[in-house]
């Protein structure tokens, strides 16, 4: 096979990106949060797939949502079982085609993957931070981004930013933070500012957390912790992240086969479901990461006392494409549109589009034709 | 004022039940859930508002949802804060009409307001029964019931039996397993078998109890027990009872005024609301009931294994009028019209009324003039 012919298999069927590596960006200079305080330095740990080009101007940041991280795409080991969040979305040919873009994700500030956050060794004391942390803001964590991919990838601008949920509302404000810097945005299944049902859930999961006797004010010990605050925060989450009809086809009221189960335990498989979805998150998730995460949802507004979108907005130079799903009760369609409205009465560059995917807020996430077209053809427009 | 004229008031302004007290049925023969297992005698704990006439068959049977009582009209002292829980339905010239009507409501078997449940004394071992308490059904519930009706108030039949939610489930029980006994229905906001979704809720709020240290099997001590994990269960739960626009309305985006909070601590209204919620539920309701009831509401399921609800449906006699909610997406509109349909398709007699209140799943419990004239035109007619 010819390097034309490589290059024409390459294009008609979308590849991996394979094996991947993570590396870490350290800001050895302080870093000031939006509160107002301060830590010494940071670690940002980030991954990219693709290459960047002779002009530096096509790279593409990818900001992951409130369980995600820099891993989105590939492996890190050929015997992984699951490959990177968004590996559907990002390889070669596909709706964000690493052929032609150079990709990054990094974790979140304030994360658990890697990235200084709660649960990291404040260099001052020698000690975790926890809830010695500073609050965080979903501007913090565009602020130290910027950090690393304009200061230490020394990329003159983004080609775009892209993400869905707490990723959505960070696209944003990059947007408004940046407006010189981000060439197009893409946020998906997202909003400007939560509502009261969605601030609810999160009290509920926060709740539990900090209620568990294991919490001990934030300051458990590294492999301890809340287990089962966290796990019933993920579990009555991840009931948010689907929808009525997408749990209904997958599981309806089919029950557990086998042996005969105890009193209350799993009974129906939407039961066992979610207690693997806890089960699995508390091996990978920090309790107070999750606190700090769901608070800088909570308090993310963009909105003005009038209610409304435009001072916001105005300030947005971005070309944008705004996704919400008709399913997703969490962040749903009417608060994605009332961005792209509030974009277009500013004269702004923006399209909506609203896909009728039934798997709720997730949708963003799942096998979508549609939606890599969408992505794909706003990318190369 | 003459009589005439006080008659002409109660019947014009819609009056109190005022000072009510509740009393003890004792059924001292054995009895057999269910499942198999018996109890040798049990305690269901009733109100009785108005009077039953000469003929006896003037009889409302009131059914509770998960979190209520037998108290559901009236208050027990002159200083009581609040009345019954559904004091605005039940009265002199309300819709459920105590000038015609006898009203009585019991507290369910299992339950923990004064009737025998899990937190009573097993009279062979004299220890709670706790875990040892059959499992339950809202059958199990409904033939308690009739022994409390038919063979200690001596009730010939039921001139009606109404209620919400779970309470709805007992309603379509009762017409099904006694149906020459029951003359009219008005199940509420309920469901011939709940989706996966309410079943998945159900179960993160009973992995929060069981998961509770403090629940030691179902072995906590009277006045201990898993606090945390109800509280938890019980702010999610009341999540699902409202409604996004519900939610929006009351609180929005609202923030608690006054002293500087702590870290975490509730800042929206929101979250200081649900925190209430779950503060006063501990006080009041018993751990263990909270599984059980769950348990019964998710096994319940009226549909045969085809999907069809008409072998259920057909032995049914009472005239139905059954009540959905359009903002209701714990129990939908649309289970409540299958329930319509499969008894229209069995040539019974029902009607569908859904209204259009923005209150969620607990609509049925608030001041609601339209609702009122529904159940006191179809009582009526």
């Amino acid at each position: 096979m010819n390097d034309a012919e490589v290059q024409i298999l390459t294009e008609r069927e979308p590849g991996e990106v394979g094996l991947v590596r993570w590396e870490d960006f350290h800001s050895r200079t302080p870093f000031t949060f939006d509160c107002g305080e301060s830590i010494p330095e940071f670690t940002l740990r980030y991954e990219t797939y693709g290459r960047l080009n002779r002009t530096r101007d096509n790279a593409i940041l990818i900001c992951h949502a409130l369980s995600g991280d820099h891993h989105c795409a590939g492996v890190h080991s050929l015997n992984d079982r699951k490959p990177g969040w968004w590996n559907n979305f990002i390889g070669p040919g596909k709706a964000v085609d690493t052929n032609r873009y150079f990709v990054i994700c990094s974790n979140c500030i304030g994360g658990c993957q890697g990235s200084t956050g709660p649960s990291s060794t404040d260099p001052r004391s020698g000690e975790p931070y926890n809830l010695r942390f500073p609050m965080l803001t979903i501007r913090d964590m565009v602020r130290t981004q910027h950090r690393l991919v304009r200061d230490h990838l020394d990329l003159p601008r983004l080609f775009a930013v892209i993400g869905g949920s707490m990723g959505g509302m960070q696209v944003l404000q990059w947007a408004i933070e940046y407006p010189e810097y981000v060439h197009k945005i893409i946020p998906l299944a997202t909003t400007g500012r939560q509502n009261a049902q969605s601030i609810a859930f999160d009290e509920v999961g926060r709740f539990a957390i900090m209620r568990d006797s294991e919490w001990k004010n934030g300051d458990y010990d590294p492999g301890a912790g809340p287990n089962v605050g966290l796990a019933v925060a993920r579990m009555m989450a991840h009931i948010t992240y689907l929808s009525d009809q997408g749990l209904e086809e997958k599981f309806g009221r089919s029950r557990k086969a086998g042996p005969g189960r105890t009193f209350f335990e799993p009974e129906f498989n939407v039961e066992s479901y979610l207690r693997h979805q806890g089960a699995s998150f508390i091996n990978r998730f920090d309790a107070n990461t999750y606190l700090y995460f769901t608070k800088a949802l909570n308090r993310f507004d963009l909105y003005a006392p009038d209610g409304s979108l435009e001072d916001s907005m105005r300030q947005i130079r971005a070309g944008a494409l705004v996704v919400g799903f008709t399913s997703d009760w969490l962040f749903p369609p009417a608060q994605n549109r009332d961005l792209v409205h509030a974009l277009l009465r500013c004269g702004k560059t923006a399209s909506y589009a609203e896909l009728g995917m039934t798997l709720g807020h997730d949708s963003f996430l799942v096998h979508a034709p549609d939606l890599y077209r969408l992505i794909s053809t706003f990318l190369a427009s």
